[in-house]
């Protein structure tokens, strides 16, 4: 199978960390851009707490918005039913719940523990899938979690076989401080693919060691064909200094283009989109390939060496 | 065989189109840190004409006062016997001679075609040897040329071939923009490795459109254990704006190590001694290990979130 899903994350995992206050608008151009773009699934922005997430208060606003195109889920992070109700507020038809493989994780980011969070989220996940919408799971710290350390393969797992049991469509596994390399890439899925298949899977990796790509070639061996990208490499770990989180839509397109698969998304697109938010930003971004093509255009239009 | 020689080029091939001028004290610093990092093999300077590379013409002045730890080789460029009589001015016992696949490349670069700096590097060798020095030999171009497009496997091989039968010990295929990726790795290496084994070809990569990684990955699976890489990301291809040349030891010596490869070189203090050039630099360093390492270090220390 040549065909890969890439899920646009920017949006919402890019900007959620986001010190400089970025207009509604900007937000909505930046969605409309990656749609235009070829993107089938776009994390638009979170329904949790204002106070908590300050940089997605808009989330309604955003929602209304953006032009929505046919056949492209545009999803909405949900904690609680509260989170539901704004969701289906604004039709947003696919929602998206969180949680982890480690107990501090858990708690410091949602406040409980991993199984309250998984029997949180089946009533959740019902309750959301009898108003019609899809569901999408996150597993953060796989490989190692910054409190607890590093990942057993088994808790992973069990955690994702919860998600599924409960009607998630697919489930996102999330590196979330960009520890993992394609050794421990290699032992989570050589524990999960064979039994849960490839289908369902998607890795969720962030560059702040340099291994992002290196770590979805090896994803690509195992069969599995979803990813999640932040275009320009918007957001991530908040602690790598002037580097480097989640992995940029560009870098994976790039290899994924070069590697021969199908993304229906337009690489150059999803670049100009990236340029156009980050005028709203008070640091560069983070992509090598937005970097490269820019200094390519330059050169083609006669500004630089 | 799990031991992989990293030759360091960042003194070379790292600071030879750098902009600012560098101290000398600085640059021997650079080398002795290189060298008390574990390295085997450094590229020091070039013995190429001062006029050509004006950032290395201190090269005397570099061999003379690094220190030189027994076993390790320390490298210097050498294009002609002119040059080669300066490397032994200095007692530099290993000289690299550098060539490339398409015609168009190394006129602009040697000044002649590919042919022609074959013959000569043939007699170079011979003299070199006579004397008792090592020869390297480096191949650009080796995935695609920016005048001349795409290169073909057979032309590599046939260059690596020549530089081989001449004597060199090793050969080094330098992406030389960058533009590699794991697919043209398979490529290049499915026609070299059956004809020439992996043990004396390494891979000098560039990191400008981020398949640097990936591709020392693909690498590896074929039993090549020889990489170039530079210090901090330092150099490479200069119309990369805001980016992203050489490989960075750092990133490589990560993966390397965390794949259970063993290169007998502190990845710490390979940072250190990049950190400690970098005062001299008007520009950061390109290594996302080393931005992550610096990161936790602040962390650590309690200056940073």
């Amino acid at each position: 199978m040549t065909e890969v899903l890439v899920t646009e994350v920017g949006p919402r995992d890019g900007l959620q960390n986001e010190k400089a206050l970025i207009p509604t608008e900007a937000k909505i151009a930046f969605v409309d851009g990656l749609t235009a773009a070829g993107h089938r699934q776009i994390e638009v922005s979170s329904f949790v707490r204002p106070d908590r997430v300050p940089a997605l208060a808009d989330a309604e606003d955003v929602f209304r918005g953006i032009i929505r195109r046919p056949g492209v889920r545009y999803v909405g992070l949900v904690a609680n039913q509260r989170g539901l109700e704004r969701a289906q507020g604004v039709d947003c038809d696919t929602i998206a719940v969180f949680t982890a493989t480690s107990k501090a994780f858990t708690l410091s980011n949602i406040g409980m523990n991993v199984q309250d969070s998984l029997s949180r989220y089946a009533a959740l996940t019902r309750a959301a899938h009898a108003g019609g919408l899809g569901v999408r799971g996150y597993v953060s710290t796989v490989f190692a979690c910054p409190h607890d350390g590093p990942t057993r393969p088994e808790d992973v797992l069990r955690v994702v076989e919860a998600l599924l049991a409960m009607g998630c469509y697919e489930v996102s596994l999330g590196d979330t401080t960009g520890v993992g390399t394609p050794t421990q890439v290699r032992r989570l899925l050589d524990t999960l693919v064979p039994r849960l298949g490839a289908d369902q899977i998607a890795l969720h990796l962030h560059d702040t060691w340099g291994m992002a790509i290196a770590n979805a070639l090896t994803t690509l061996e195992y069969g599995v064909r979803r990813f999640d990208a932040s275009a320009g490499g918007l957001g991530g770990c908040p602690f790598a200094r002037g580097a480097s989180g989640n992995l940029a839509t560009e870098d994976l397109l790039h290899l994924l283009h070069e590697s021969g698969f199908e993304t229906g998304v337009d690489l150059r697109m999803v670049a100009s989109a990236a340029s156009r938010l980050a005028d709203s930003l008070p640091h560069p971004l983070y992509s090598r390939v937005h970097a490269a093509l820019r200094a390519q255009d330059d050169e083609f239009g006669g500004t630089s060496c």
